[in-house]
C-alpha cells in the first residue's frame, strides 16, 4: 500500500456535478440576497446508527478529500448549467472561479462513531460549503455503511482471512469504493482489479465453475489450472461431487495444493468432511476457502469449522442489511451578517415531527474509564473539559482549502483495529443492541 | 432525451478492470490448455426474485453496451497486470488486442423479467465472454434493483410525479446510474445534476433547510428565494412552524407560488392541513411536494392525501430493501472442442446443495391469454412453438462485436409502462407474493 494516486481506469476531472440541483439554486438566491458570504459551519452526523448496530465506522475520508480537491467547473459543466437554465449568469461567473477555500475537520478514517458524532465539520462561506453537501454525503453514507459491515465480519472472523468479492453485486464504481472501505474495516484482499489498481489493495482470484464446465472433465479443468497457475492455486471443488473433486485435486496438484474453495452446500459439514479428506490424503497444508452468501452471522457460525478464509460478496457490498448510513450535512452555525468579523450564531431546525438537530459548532471527545475502555462519546459547544482535551476526535483535514491530512489506507485500517479494540467488549456482539457507549451533550 | 453521449463529469476510458481477478486467471489457464477458443454461451439470469417481489425490471442495458465497447486495455492497465503478476506474458499479449467480437442478445431495457428469464445472453469464444462477467453483472444487479423499486413506487404513485433525490444516500456514481434506472422505472426527474448531464434526465431542486437557517428569519429566506428563483419556485415550509411558513410563503410569493415542500412530520395530516390553508389563501394552484423517507408503501398510504409530487431518496437508491438482484452469469453451453464447427454441448453445475442451473442456449417468450394478459414466462432450448414465435423476448444488442441496438431512455421507459401494463393486475400489489406469472421450461 502507498498513498500515491496509482491512477484509476476512470478519471474524475470534476466532482462538481455529483450534486443535488438545490445546492446551486440556494447558491444563486444567497448570492442575490447578499447572504452567500456569511461564515458558516456545517456538520456531518447521523441521528442514529442502523437498527441494532453498536458502533459505526468512519470510511471514505480520503475519497472526500479527492472530491473536494476536484470540485471545480470547466466550460462544459458551466455550459450545461447555462443551457439548462439551472442558474443565472452571476452564479455561473461565481462558479467559474470556485475552489473550496475553507477548513474541514473530521474523525480520522477508521475511527468509530456514534449517534451525534460530528464525523466531519466543514467551515467557510455558506456558498462554498453548501455546494459540497451532496458529494460528501454520497461518499460517507456509502463507504461508512460498507466499513461497518466489514468490521463486524472481521470481528466474527477473528484471525482468519477475509476476501472481498462483491464487485458483481453493486455498481462497478461503488464496488471499487466498497473494496476500499472493506479494507479499512478489516478485510485482507479483494477480487476487484480496479480496487487493486486504484488503491493498491491486494487482489486475489483463481477460477469459477465456468472454467470447470468449459472442459470435458473436471480433471481436465484442474490439470489446466494447475499447469498454468501452479500447485499453489485454489481449486474450486463443488461443480459436481465434492469428494471426488478433492481426490482429483490432490492427485493432480499433489499435497502442495494451495487451497480448495467450496461455494455451495452446508459449509460447516462440507468443510469438516473436506478437511478430513485432505488430511487423510496428506494435504495437511492445503487451505479451505468458503464462499456462498456469507455474512457476519454465517462467518461466526463457521468459527468451529476448519476454514482458513472467507470470501464475502453480496452482504458486504450491501452493508449487511444496511446499505447506507443516515448521515446528514447540517448548518449548525453561521455568522449574523456577511461582515467577516460577525459572530457565529448556532442554528437548528425546530419544526415538530422529529429531525431535531443540536445547533452550534461542536467538539467531540471519547471519554475512557481507568482501564482505557471507552465509556462515552462526549460532544459540546463550550470549552473542552480538561480531562478530555487529549481525547478529542476531530482532526484537521483541510486548511484554507489545502488538504493537509493525506494518509495510507493501512494507517486507517490499523486505526480501526485500535479504535474497535478500545470499545467495551460488547461492541463485538453481533446480536442487535444499543450503541455500545452513550452520546453525552455538554453545553 | 437523446441517445447521444452527452459526456460525463467522469470519463471511462476503460471498463476492463471492473473485473474479478479470476476472470483473468481462468483466461490464462484456458489459453494454455487450448480451450480458450471454444465457442461458449453465457446467460444472465436470476434463480429467484427478491423475497415477495412479483416481477423484476430490466435496466442498465445501455450501460452494459457502453461497458462492452470500452472493455479494452491500454499500456497502463497491462502494466498493472504485469507488475502484479496477475497473468503471464502470453495472456498480456492476448489482452492487448482484446475487442469483444461476439454476439449479445438481451431482454430490451424496461422489459420485465421473472426467475430464470435469460435477460442477457453472451456468445463468442470462452475467452472473450468470460472476461465480461463481472462488469455485466455489476451493471445489471445494480440497475435492475433500482428500477424494480422505482416501478413499484411508480405504480403506487399513479399519475403523480416522482422525483429521484437519493444521490446523497449512495456512492456518487451509483447515484447517476440509479437516477437513470429510476427514470426507466417511471420516475419523472432527478435532483442529481450528473444524471442530467450524462443522460439528459430532467433535473429539479430549489432549497433546503440550510437556506432558511442561513437567513435571520424564515421570511427573509423566502423573500430571497422568490426574488431569485421566481414565484414558480418550491418553498420548504417545515423549518419552524408549518402553518406560519405557509402563510408567509403565500404572502411573499403571492397566490402564484409554484409549490411548497413538506419534509417532516405526519405527511398525511400535514398535507391535508396545508392544502386547506393554501386553498383558503387563494393559492389553489400551488402544489404540494412531500419528501422524507418515502417508500412505495408510504406513497400508497398518501394516495388519499392532497399531494402532487413525491421526492424519494434512500429507499429508491437502496432498492427498497433489495439493493441488489441475484443475477448470475453462467456458462450454459460450449463447443465440444476448439474446432469452429464443433457442436454446442449444454453444461450446468450439478453439485448438491442448491445453485442448480438449467443448461443449454435458451429462447424466451411471454405467453399471453386471449385478453392479452401475460400468463407465463416460457423458456426452452428446442424449437420455439409457433404461437410463441411472435412473443419472443430476446433482442439482438451486439452483433459480431458491434452494438446494434442503441435506444433512448424514453423508449425504455415507455416499454416498461407497456410491459408492466400487460401483466396480471396483481403485479401492482405491494404486498409480498409470488412472481405474478410462473416460469415454464420446455425441453
Amino acid at each position: 500500500m502507498n498513498t500515491a494516486d496509482l491512477g484509476l481506469p476512470v478519471s474524475v476531472p470534476s466532482t462538481a456535478l455529483f450534486t443535488d440541483q438545490y445546492e446551486f439554486t440556494m447558491l444563486q438566491a444567497a448570492l442575490k440576497a447578499g447572504t452567500a458570504d456569511r461564515r458558516s459551519v456545517f456538520e456531518v452526523f447521523t441521528r442514529r446508527l442502523p437498527e441494532g448496530r453498536r458502533y459505526g465506522v468512519v470510511a471514505g475520508t480520503g475519497r472526500v478529500l479527492d472530491a473536494v480537491e476536484n470540485f471545480r467547473f470547466d466550460g462544459d459543466l458551466l455550459g450545461f448549467l447555462r443551457d439548462r437554465g439551472i442558474v443565472d449568469e452571476a452564479t455561473l461567473q461565481w462558479l467559474a472561479d470556485y475552489r473550496f477555500s475553507g477548513d474541514i475537520h473530521g474523525y480520522p478514517e477508521g475511527e468509530v462513531y456514534f449517534p451525534g458524532s460530528p464525523v466531519m465539520r466543514v467551515e467557510g462561506s455558506f456558498a462554498e460549503c453548501v455546494l459540497l453537501e451532496t458529494v460528501i454525503l454520497s461518499v460517507l453514507n456509502h463507504d461508512c455503511a460498507i466499513a461497518a459491515a466489514a468490521s463486524r465480519m472481521a470481528a466474527a472472523a477473528g484471525d482468519r482471512r477475509l476476501i472481498e468479492m462483491g464487485a458483481r453485486r453493486t455498481h462497478e464504481l461503488a464496488a471499487v469504493a466498497a473494496a476500499r472501505a472493506a479494507y479499512v474495516g478489516g478485510f485482507h484482499s479483494t477480487s476487484d482489479l480496479a480496487a487493486g489498481f486504484r488503491y493498491g489493495i491486494p487482489t486475489v482470484g483463481t477460477s469459477a465453475h465456468a472454467f470447470t464446465l468449459l472442459h470435458d472433465t473436471e480433471r481436465d479443468a484442474f490439470r489446466a489450472q494447475v499447469d498454468s497457475l501452479g500447485r499453489g492455486t485454489t481449486l474450486l471443488v463443488d461443480t459436481y461431487d465434492v469428494t471426488a473433486a478433492v481426490a482429483a485435486a490432490v492427485e493432480i496438484a499433489g499435497t502442495g495444493l494451495g487451497a480448495v474453495r467450496i461455494d455451495s452446500g452446508d459449509l460447516l459439514m462440507v468443510a469438516h468432511r473436506v478437511r478430513r479428506q485432505l488430511d487423510e490424503l496428506g494435504a495437511r497444508d492445503t487451505k479451505i476457502v468458503v464462499t456462498s452468501d456469507l455474512d457476519e452471522y454465517a462467518i461466526a457460525s463457521l468459527a468451529a469449522a476448519p476454514v482458513d478464509a472467507y470470501g464475502v460478496g453480496t452482504q458486504l457490498v450491501t452493508g449487511s442489511g444496511h446499505p447506507t448510513c443516515s448521515m446528514v450535512y447540517k448548518l449548525v452555525a453561521r455568522a449574523a451578517s456577511a461582515d467577516p468579523g460577525a459572530p457565529l450564531v448556532p442554528v437548528a431546525k425546530k419544526s415538530a415531527g422529529g429531525k431535531l438537530s443540536v445547533g452550534g459548532r461542536k467538539w467531540a471527545a471519547r471519554r475512557r474509564d481507568e482501564h482505557g475502555v471507552a465509556e462515552a462519546e462526549v460532544l459540546g459547544t463550550g470549552p473542552v473539559p480538561e480531562p478530555l482535551v487529549g481525547r478529542q476526535l476531530l482532526a484537521e483535514l483541510v486548511k484554507g482549502g489545502e488538504v493537509v491530512a493525506r494518509e495510507s489506507l493501512d494507517t486507517a485500517r490499523e486505526r480501526h483495529v485500535a479504535a474497535r479494540g478500545a470499545l467495551p467488549v460488547s461492541a463485538a456482539q453481533l446480536s442487535r443492541g444499543e450503541p455500545v457507549i452513550p452520546t453525552e451533550y455538554l453545553g
